[in-house]
């Protein structure tokens, strides 16, 4: 049986999740430290004149477990 | 004359910073998206209970140019 292969399992959701969530100027940035396996979706940017700069998800990957450090996807 | 390789440089400003903040069972916890060029300091943990989750830096570098998105560390 193939092994799953979380860390590219992790980077491709996130990715998608960036995409759906592109509007207005705001930056949806990824961060992906895939020798620490750090996995961070945030958004950075200026809304009049007021500075965004939130963390919406941010998963780690330990061995064989996943940790949710940060869900801001529900509201 | 020797270019500077400002990737390098941030990532070891960062990880000097990171090793200087160590304490009581928060991580300390290093974000480098080499691809991306986006370098985070962070620190996650519990303290008495007590979600801590708070971004200390993130830099960017765009070309030639390093952006400070975030700085905690002048309080």
């Amino acid at each position: 049986m193939e092994r799953v292969n979380y860390a590219q399992l992790i980077e491709d959701i996130l990715t998608r999740h960036s995409v759906n969530d592109i509007n207005n100027g705001i930056e949806i940035q990824l961060i992906f430290d895939q020798k620490r396996h750090h996995y961070q979706v945030l958004n950075i940017g200026w809304q009049d004149q007021k500075r965004i700069y939130g963390v919406i998800i941010h998963v780690d990957l330990k061995g064989d477990k996943i940790w949710i450090q940060r869900d801001g996807t529900e509201k």
